[in-house]
């Protein structure tokens, strides 16, 4: 164990074997956090407020919480989580294995996530989304969730397997991005997609089979299905999910 | 009071009864905060700069300020102001009742912003920003203020009251946003609006009345005015004022 | 010298005459600091990481960084830097003269910055970015490098001296904005530019030449080349730059 002589560390909080816990950190009573995980300085981890329900956080082993981030009580994070600095999680969050969460980005809560997705900075996952393994959301991309704003009718997005999300896109009330989807930079998606297509612009429209997007390396070949040519982080039985 | 050790309070801050304020805050000298007011962890209030004055930074009864938050001195808010986290507010913003600023939020100052608005996450509100009240603005908005950056000329944007900005919208230089005018998502909107219509897309174009707008219920009825559906916080006498 | 008891520096920091570290602060053993620099409260300085090499952070003479900023090891600065809040910048970037970051912005490393340019709030600096002298980003402007997401190609952005882009643009990987450039709000720009032509929408197509803007002051007079009539905070020789 390995808490820094200022971190503020609740006597309740249950901490796995190794735990470092960095300078000027808060860790509250509801928390439980795996073996030889890291929370950087300037955290605070554990927030209890009226939708939490007095639930643990759980934080799986070998996480890394980069510094100035804040995590809700009642949520669930797999092993292996990574973000970077300055993320907001919130209550009822529930997300698998190695998610990694990139600087800046808000995680609404009461939403559920799979497993090795990915994050990239500033991104807003609304309430009530619901995502599924090896999805890829670029920077400044928001989930949305209100069908006809201010509500209280929450129409979550569904982003299914594989599928990527590129920067500054916005996602509309109830759309579903099927599996291996890409959605081009700055587009304003509305609705369902087709598995495996591109759509682009705003509003987002069908371009074209993802199959089309060719490498920059002057290969020639195909740069999508991802899966294919991209693997670093992944585990070997990555294509069994396909 | 409730003062946590590890924070840095001025003995020249005045604080009303109750105030709370959490481990790691900083609280500089010129700056009055009302009773049962909650200032959370990480924060800095109170910064001074040129443009300050040396004016107080005064902040009302029974507001909340969560972690990480940032306030300079020179401006004012009234009673139950309430922040996310990592929020930024510059000097010479003055606010009226019950404003909620979301997670990671920067309003640059100089700017007036009616009774019981809301400012979801990541919200950009330029400098000469004029908000009126019960105003909805969605993640990642910005107003803008600058005609042709860069320069010197500040043509600030206008909210009236009852106006709701949806996600990801840029609001040009000067825009004027009429009582109960719905501006879509990732929409691009510049000049003139009419009161209760819908404007959307990149450049934004007048679409329809607020009225055509259906509610996701199934009861084919209007979702706007939306006062007449969500009243969720406000007081009972909301509707005197539309 | 003037650092707060609550501030944690390494005995191996090199720190020049008269700096200021705030409270809360964290310096790690590998950073050197000009002298009558300032950093503020709830910073992080000197982070190292896999790619960082070891190398050391250099922040020049009389720079200003803000709370809540986190800077990574292996980066170089010249004088007067000036940082807003909450400012992420990491390893490898290399920057000139008086650069100003604004508040939430995050320099994702691995890139080169001229003299003089200017980031405001909430940019993000891709990998790879090549910025020229006299820069300006606006608010919520991206910045991207990966030509079909997820890969390991990276194709930074150029932008050359006195380019500015204007609030929530995309730019597309390997895009090249030429000298004295404006990319409208909101726009989505992918290619090759001509210099001194205006570029916008979704996509960016090119609209005219920046001299065709005129001065919001009813003078007539062209708002561009905007090095004409705008020069706060610049040293006298601007014009030889052209």
């Amino acid at each position: 164990m390995n808490i820094h002589s200022t971190a503020i560390v609740s006597q309740k909080a249950i901490l796995g074997l190794d735990v470092t816990i960095g300078p000027f950190t808060i860790i509250h009573n509801n928390v439980e956090i795996g073996a030889n995980t890291v929370i950087e300085s300037h955290c605070e981890i554990g927030i209890s407020n009226a939708m939490s329900e007095s639930k643990k956080l759980i934080i799986g082993e070998r996480s890394l919480i980069r510094s100035h981030s804040v995590f809700y009580e009642g949520s669930i994070f797999g092993d292996e989580l990574v973000t970077g600095h300055r993320v907001t999680v919130r209550e009822k969050t529930k997300a698998g294995v190695n998610l990694q969460i990139g600087t800046l980005s808000d995680i609404q809560g009461h939403c559920e996530i799979g497993d090795y997705v990915r994050f990239h900075s500033n991104v807003h996952i609304g309430q009530m989304s619901s995502i599924g393994n090896y999805v890829w959301i670029f920077p400044y991309v928001v989930l949305t969730n209100d069908p006809h704003p201010p509500s209280n009718i929450l129409q979550g997005v569904t982003v299914k397997d594989f599928a990527a999300i590129a920067t500054m896109s916005v996602i509309l009330p109830g759309a579903i991005i099927e599996k291996g989807v890409l959605i081009g930079a700055h587009s304003n998606l509305k609705g369902v997609t087709d598995a495996h297509f591109v759509y682009s612009g705003n509003p987002a429209v069908k371009t074209c089979s993802t199959t089309k997007i060719k490498l920059q390396d002057g290969s020639g070949n195909s740069a999508y299905p991802w899966k294919d040519r991209f693997n670093r982080g992944y585990p070997k039985h990555i294509s069994d999910h396909w």
